[in-house]
């Protein structure tokens, strides 16, 4: 089933709508993370539930506001023209974004019925990025970490994911920030072009270090250490 | 003039106080982060001022709690040991870390004025250390990136780097928090081994890719561009 097979739309176009995740998204947030742990075929680290993302993700009482801490977003696949509510005593802290996509042949989406939208009217999730502020000391500036973008595979190389990473660069820079960052793999040239193509700059010698697991859990129980090591600092 | 010296202590030790920066440590932590641009040879990269890290990272009237939000840990070195004012009522939500470091010989400390400890006593500040929260979808769990960590080049090798990066190890963990990760340069082996030995990985294929300057502004005025490219997602 095609999302506009679903709405028996014979246009061949869909919209594609960008708008902040809530709390009712979090089924399609961990069905697609789990989607993404397999695509990169590491499902071993994979141990996100729904009640560990909403507690993490959607705290209550209230979230923090949008690009402040964690922020997600979801990508909206939908057979009609989106006809977002306006309240202009409330307006959104960040305005859902559409476009509209042509395919020019159906598309088969077999995974639809299990990513069916909260927006109705045959609409599928395509895909979610999730992202937080960094913060640069040389700039004295926060900036915004995009730390996963996924397209469910169906939906691919049709500029949804460049849609996704342009609305954070819009925000970051609507907002005064320095910098959007987000990282990939040495191997993915293609990935690497395309993000040079929109102005990235790819750093070369940076390795990212990290400590977890029981490694991780060690130091909760570790008094500083009084050994006198040689020390390095980066 | 060493901070052993400043307060006429023979006995050849000092005490290294690790504590929560607060807005009056704004002056010091300008003056560390222009030195370790210049230790990096970065000082074209560096804008920050004053006033700059005073409202990003002390915004008033009241900053967020450590480690939830951006986050400076001074790394005091003072000639006696600390005396930590208790507050039961109000206990901190994260009280000071302070190890004794035996100095075999003085330390020459040319610019131990400048970074004058608001602690008194003769002590200097030596040091920083700049975090953030980070979030891991596969794991659902909240982080900590280790943005910044510096020790000025008198204090260097006298395990003060890894006393910092172990008191935020020790405080993710308790915080239940999956990950502690930073960055290191490719060819620091001396930096990566230190940091192998503390039990951390270095992942060899992920790339850094940033989006900065007049690359980022441009995307504040461009609305969703609407040419069809082929698309990556990482």
């Amino acid at each position: 089933m095609s999302a506009a097979a679903a709405a028996g739309d014979t246009s061949g176009s869909v919209w594609a709508e960008l708008r902040l995740a809530d709390a009712g998204d979090v089924p399609h947030i961990h069905r697609l993370i789990r989607q993404m742990a397999e695509f990169e075929r590491l499902t071993h680290l994979f141990s996100a539930t729904e009640a560990s993302l909403a507690s993490s993700l959607f705290p209550s009482p209230s979230p923090p506001p949008p690009f402040l801490s964690f922020t997600v977003l979801i990508l909206d696949l939908l057979p009609h023209p989106p006809s977002s509510p306006s309240n202009p005593s409330n307006p959104s802290p960040f305005p859902p974004i559409s476009r509209r996509i042509d395919l020019p042949s159906p598309v088969p989406d077999p995974d639809a019925a299990a990513f069916a939208s909260s927006r109705g009217g045959g609409g599928v999730v395509a895909g979610f990025l999730l992202c937080f502020p960094n913060y640069s000391t040389f700039l004295a500036k926060p900036g915004i970490y995009v730390e996963d973008i996924f397209v469910r595979a169906p939906w691919r190389r049709r500029g949804l994911g460049r849609m996704m990473l342009a609305a954070v660069a819009a925000q970051a820079a609507r907002m005064g920030m320095g910098r959007v960052e987000w990282c990939v793999l040495d191997w993915n040239a293609a990935a690497i072009d395309f993000y040079k193509q929109m102005g990235a700059d790819v750093l070369p010698m940076w390795r990212i270090c990290r400590l977890a697991g029981p490694a991780l859990d060690a130091y909760a129980y570790a008094e500083a250490e009084e050994e006198e090591q040689p020390q390095q600092e980066n």
